[in-house]
């Protein structure tokens, strides 16, 4: 026995949402059904209206419904720096740790030409009409340091070489809290060819 | 920095659902609307259909878009045996487990007077009528083995009394495949008062 076909459909449909199997479907269906029905209409209509409204912002490509995002139509933002990120989610991170007080392009993903994206899907074009356009004197590259990611920044670096530009990335190393048994041997030995003198370490702290 | 406010709006909305805290519904939102609109317009009709379209089985109590439910309706199951239950989900592993071919009387929740849910919301009074005109002969009592089912099941065994039936309740021991180990004191002394000869459970099994 199954639940009748309406209710099966709305199990089903609730896969789509990401690390939901069929046993969290099936208890958020019912959840829904017996205790929470203005909350699942009110989602149902947020959502229409968020899949046909949001679109990206025409100067960094994040995800915004309006013509710019927030942080490209702030005047306060320092016009000098351009922090490269795969995804919306890398923006919002950074943003929060409050460190970067300059503009953003979203590659919406990264090199991976076994999944059929190149160049042209991340935008490459946009970033060097903006770097033209804009007065940009570094970009500092943010992908994540996974295969893709450092792919998608090499791929950048070459790209950017001619145009009269600083380039960086992020510094690797070990994570605050993190504990030396536990990291990987990747991790560990970029950690080892980048040591610093204490005199440095001050002053990155200072 | 947040995002747009459309995006935060599907992010405050995705939190109706159950064990979706802020990070998670933020995961969701954006993996929604970067890779896969379609299915999120999807789930968002299925959803409005459901809540505006599901309704209760008029003999049952179970939560159905029909009538009658499929058990209801069908004139395969037994009508001389009826299952009380808590919620369509412990009917629906009851169904999948296989042993049972009566039919069900669904409460759709325990008696809990903090909670302010007393026999009214409970359905007894349909109980009592579909107990009277149905050829039911027996009622098992299949709420949880909680306080609040033990209560609700407690509560049913007087209100039948008077009734010409025969009540029962599912066994209570070891499940299979538990650790003695592991096992709660309330458990393993259920267990040892309700001990069987090897007889019975020979005849069980069989």
């Amino acid at each position: 026995m199954q639940f009748s076909p309406l209710i099966e459909a709305l199990i089903q449909a609730l896969r789509c949402l990401p690390s939901v199997g069929p046993k969290s479907a099936q208890r958020m269906a019912l959840q829904l059904l017996e205790r929470d029905r203005a909350g699942a209409t009110h989602l149902a209509s947020i959502l229409q209206q968020s899949m046909a409204e949001v679109g990206h912002c025409a100067s960094c490509r994040t995800l915004t419904e309006e013509m710019l995002c927030r942080i490209c139509s702030s005047g306060r933002r320092n016009p000098k720096v351009l922090c490269v990120v795969e995804t919306p989610a890398d923006m919002l991170a950074l943003e929060q740790s409050g460190v970067y007080d300059g503009r953003y392009f979203v590659l919406l993903g990264h090199l991976s030409p076994l999944a059929g994206i190149g160049p042209d899907d991340l935008g490459f074009d946009q970033l060097l009409e903006k770097l033209r356009t804009e007065p940009v004197e570094e970009v500092i590259l943010a992908t994540n340091p996974t295969l893709e990611g450092e792919t998608t920044a090499q791929y950048l670096v070459e790209l950017l070489s001619s145009l009269p530009l600083k380039v960086t990335h992020l510094a690797r190393g070990i994570p605050l809290g993190g504990e030396l048994e536990y990291l990987d041997g990747g991790t560990l030995s970029r950690a080892f060819s980048g040591r610093l003198g204490f005199a440095s370490v001050k002053e990155t702290n200072g």
